[in-house]
């Protein structure tokens, strides 16, 4: 199937664009780039008309459910410090939004998780039936693989590197469903600091790290500066599960858009089950200068990055 | 994750060694071939002792429960056709067994298809629970991807090409999850000729048509080539449901290693049921002819390709 685009595109901004005189403006930054995201999910996506149509529904139903787009941006953001082609870095970004939307889906599937409500809204499951879910799960993950052979590029070798990078962080071994996995098997289990971090490096962590990769390495940044962005991209997707724990401890229902205070009530190890609110809120201060750290010292024009690092742990939902 | 083959290779052997005065020794062929995928499969999966082991089990339970292999068979033989390197052509030809057995355990998942008996043992939700099941086809979807993105090769413009062939093969519009799709919606109600060929066009046909396509791609055939290949998969992956229906119907269930009859017993349409034994029987007699036709009019040696036509509609399971 080949995707054409019916509309046309948000114009991407640059990085300068966004610095005021008090530094970056992340909100405006999100606001601008999600919506670029948007239009290009929207054109690589089936139409909601194609046949089969409810699987294109579904899949559109949850991909559209108001994500923060957090990975693609990442992707993006790392993407432009290092010069990379545009018609390259946005498709490879939006590639790990539809995985990180299949693994929502099937995480909230009865035999999962058993989740209603995901962003305020019914879940795939409730809304579409759960074989229809597992099937857009199934699709949206096909798709990123079909949006990433796709694109069109002057560089095959560099989208086979990305590819791989993406594969990678997709798979069992130190990536998304191996930290599904550990999740499930250490349910009502006592969990030590250490095992609470290879969970959520394997599960959170791998996507968001991936995805500053692939816009470092579709940007040509050097082994040095891939180096820091890898650290950069493993900090920041600690900071964000434990910013994450601390949201379902102290945020209400109607702000996360889905039940607050789930993980304490199931007695889920959390961060703050483990170090306290006060501990884990200095974890995430901790992880956030690290990250911070790390990228400043590629002497690049990383205000960006540092700003979503910040916003990662101070976020409201 | 990086795969290292610990064990030696089964070495590949051409097609004339396979050729006898009667013509193509084809279970000598299958027996050697399949022996040579396995081999490759179990290098290119995580091992069933790498973290989380239990995910890899299950990968692995269902990947080698005694499959005849055909996708990946088809994809090599018509490689071999056309000189491909089996050191690109095998690998991606494992990666569709992977993603055929993920279809498989999603397929027979208690919300689908709800089978507890595949190839005569307990299907994988039955052994490892429907969470890890659901797990065990995201990460074999995920690990062809990473099999594809991989594998060494000096052609990194016929790798894309090659990975995204295969990705669309497994996607949703005239594809295999489309397929599945088209399955749910027609259970329970009456289906046409057109429709029932829509549905196993999507659903078995594509990744078939892909295999012999993905063959021919790497083997660097020309596209009138390329187009003779592509009827002769169109034509042998219908010819194979219409053999499996009628397996279905007159095969005893020690045969098939699954429930003889169900489809009869659940009133799904079925080629037998449109169109009677004899019908079905006429009808995968000319597919099979056809494919030979198609594919003979090249002038290669296509008599391994032959064979297989005729085995796909003579097969006893």
């Amino acid at each position: 199937m080949t995707t054409k685009r019916k509309t046309k595109i948000v114009m991407a901004q640059s990085h300068s664009e966004f610095l005021t005189d008090t530094g970056v403006d992340i909100k405006q930054y999100f606001k601008h780039k999600s919506a670029l995201i948007d239009q290009w999910l929207d054109q690589l996506m089936p139409g909601e008309d194609d046949s089969p149509a409810i699987i294109h529904q579904a899949m559109r139903y949850s991909l559209f459910a108001g994500g923060k787009r957090l990975r693609p941006v990442l992707a993006i953001a790392t993407g432009e410090i290092f010069g990379a082609d545009q018609n390259e870095l946005i498709p490879a970004a939006c590639s790990l939004e539809m995985i990180h939307t299949y693994s929502l889906i099937h995480d909230d599937l009865p035999a999962m998780d058993n989740d209603d409500l995901r962003r305020g809204m019914p879940t795939c499951h409730v809304k579409f039936g759960e074989a229809m879910a597992i099937l857009a799960g199934d699709a949206l993950l096909t798709q990123a693989f079909v949006t990433l052979a796709d694109y069109q590029t002057q560089k095959p070798e560099i989208k086979n590197r990305v590819i791989s990078e993406i594969a990678h962080a997709a798979a069992t071994t130190r990536a998304l469903i191996g930290g599904q996995v550990l999740d499930i098997q250490f349910e009502g289990k006592p969990v030590t600091g250490p095992q609470l971090e290879e969970i959520h490096r394997a599960k959170t962590g791998a996507l968001i790290r991936c995805a500053v990769r692939i816009g470092a390495i579709i940007g040509g940044a050097d082994p040095a500066e891939l180096d820091a962005v890898t650290i950069y991209g493993e900090k920041a997707g600690l900071a964000f599960q434990v910013a994450d724990d601390l949201l379902d401890e102290t945020a209400t229902s109607a702000e996360l858009g889905k039940t607050a205070g789930k993980d304490a009530a199931s007695h889920k190890a959390t961060y703050t089950s483990l170090y306290g609110i006060d501990g884990a809120k200095d974890m995430a201060d901790r992880l956030c200068r690290e990250a911070i750290t790390a990228i400043a010292a590629t002497g690049r024009q990383t205000s960006v990055l540092e700003e979503i690092a910040r916003f990662i742990v101070e976020r409201r939902s």
